[in-house]
């Protein structure tokens, strides 16, 4: 896929974000439901569709490597220069299974990967997977994956079999992560059936575009809902510069205080702080799939250099090249720390 | 609505390029269609059936100021220091009328706006409007609108019931706004009902959200079905800084590239150019509804100073401590000049 190039050591560590896996026998599953037509997604059937058999040097790459936790991908990682992964379950994880199916495999997964952490406890950390389609055996899986397993935050796949979690029958599973202070990872999926088709039909729903309007939806829904008045300590990650929601903020709070005056919806009410301070508070955002210096510098410069991280997106996204190009950002020395290490050690609770 | 703030004067004439007006008798076809159900677009029939009616001063500013052309309007100018508007049939014009009613309303729209420009040259110009759905009738009425009225560019109002222009039957509009050498302003509309519901239902379809998705969607869908291979001349302007789309360059590109490797989409085949080319070849921008220095910075860095303008979206948001914010960017002269004055002149072949 790439070439190894070796990229040259840096005064900080780094550690990337988002940067996914699978227990192998996940992709299996995935093609038994994908082949027994039992999900009625559209996203999951085109995209995992696709993916299993296509033979295109990237899906074989991705393939080939989602479901190593070991040599290889440690090998990887030197080559690009990062020094520790945190791990989540790939998207959609879980949440295309049936509950029961859904709650048990996500405690396997998540034995799976502790076991890949004990074993490089300097390289790898993990998020905790769980099937919100089951919102009280979600919360008990993350419980039992932060306090048994020394997983460090929550996966979430954007929608819950086509549901948002905006709905309170979703909220036992931020209570749990408030409860146990750890970040909700809120990941992309494909949109929903309700969304996909006209982004779909012109190959425009995947990582180019309609990842982020599914996440972002996603991300405002739960905003406007209360979600960060009911928890307010809740935090909860974006990936992909924030899903471009960040360069939203002044029409966000526009937009909103004037359709709360305006009296237009019901469920759009007066919130206890602006749009922008539940981004600025309540919000972590990774550069995953975007090494792309402006973007970065525009959320540093307007959400905080203390809540912006690293993140490669491998094995979706294996470029060492991009770590040397976010290397020579020109941002100050400790800002590019806070990029690399020191934000994800203090939000995921890492050891120095 | 607004106190009269006197916006100080600056080295440089604003000029506001996203004004919406319509001939006070299309509010009352706009009810007409809403009470007789006709128009089977959840977006239209929701918005417009909310603003028609309600009370609030938003919405009552928003129905009395539409429909001037005359003193008040130019009061309005005054205070907030704009001393020209570029306008444009407000959203989504004609375009949920029938065809021929879209037609000939368009064209009785374009002459209402010319009189209103003949009287006020100074202060006014106008965009024609054109009823897509006849794509071959609007390729005429734009060519009068501008040959013979002296319109300065074209509106269109993002999808065309429910169709986007990246279907072939559309492109008559974009040869003829080509031929003509005039830009093209795609504008938000509500988003289609294959995209609004999720949106709708949390109060997130309109101008907070689901416009930029809808248009950001329109515009993308434009450049991947080739419509810039095809008329490589065509400019295109994006309101709301971009709808977004500028901060996503770097995954546009990414992206794009990896999905035509992969060949994934029959839909998607390789272009003649990288995505950000188009973006930063054929498309304009301005700031509509977001009086923003890091946003407005953002794209002035990375699209370029001379394809930045200025607007202001009258009367949907009449703010003039905007114009003082925006006057007081920490950005040169020159390019301060540029976005306010310079690229406008130029884009729309205004007199200076």
């Amino acid at each position: 896929m790439t070439e190894a190039i070796q990229v040259a050591p840096a005064p900080y560590k780094r550690i990337a974000t988002e940067e996914a896996f699978c227990p192998p026998e996940m992709l299996d599953r995935y093609r038994r439901l994908i082949e027994a037509k039992t999900v009625p997604e559209i996203g999951f059937n085109s995209m995992w569709g696709f993916y299993l058999d296509a033979d295109s040097p990237r899906c074989r790459f991705i393939r080939d490597h989602l479901g190593d936790l070991g040599e290889a991908r440690l090998a990887h990682m030197d080559q690009a220069g990062i020094d520790m992964a945190v791990l989540a379950l790939t998207s959609p994880g879980v949440q295309v299974m049936p509950a029961g199916e859904g709650t048990s495999f996500a405690a396997q997964a998540n034995d799976w990967l502790a076991d890949a952490v004990a074993r490089h406890p300097n390289r790898f950390a993990g998020l905790a997977a769980c099937a919100p389609q089951d919102a009280v055996a979600a919360a008990k899986e993350i419980e039992r994956g932060v306090n048994r397993l020394g997983l460090k935050g929550v996966i979430i796949n954007s929608h819950v079999q086509q549901q948002y979690m905006d709905d309170t029958k979703f909220w036992p599973v931020f209570e749990a992560a408030e409860a146990l202070d750890v970040p909700i990872y809120l990941h992309p999926a494909t949109p929903t059936n309700r969304l996909i088709e006209p982004m779909l039909e012109r190959g425009l729903d995947g990582a180019i575009f309609g990842f982020s309007v599914e996440t972002g939806l996603h991300a405002l829904r739960l905003i406007v809902a209360g979600v960060f008045d009911r928890f307010p300590e809740l935090q909860v990650v974006l990936g992909h510069v924030g899903e471009s929601l960040p360069f939203t903020l002044y029409r966000l709070d526009y937009m909103h205080a004037a359709s709360v005056a305006s009296g237009r919806y019901t469920a759009m009410g007066p919130l206890k702080r602006k749009v922008s301070d539940y981004m600025k508070e309540n919000f972590l955002y990774t550069n995953s799939g975007v090494a792309w210096e402006p973007a970065i510098r525009f959320l540093q410069e307007t959400i905080g250099v203390d809540r912006v991280m690293y993140a490669m997106d491998y094995p979706y996204q294996y470029k060492p090249e991009e770590v040397t190009a976010l290397d020579g950002m020109k941002i100050g020395a400790v800002a590019k720390k806070a990029f690399f290490e020191d934000n994800a050690r203090r939000v995921f609770k890492l050891a120095g």
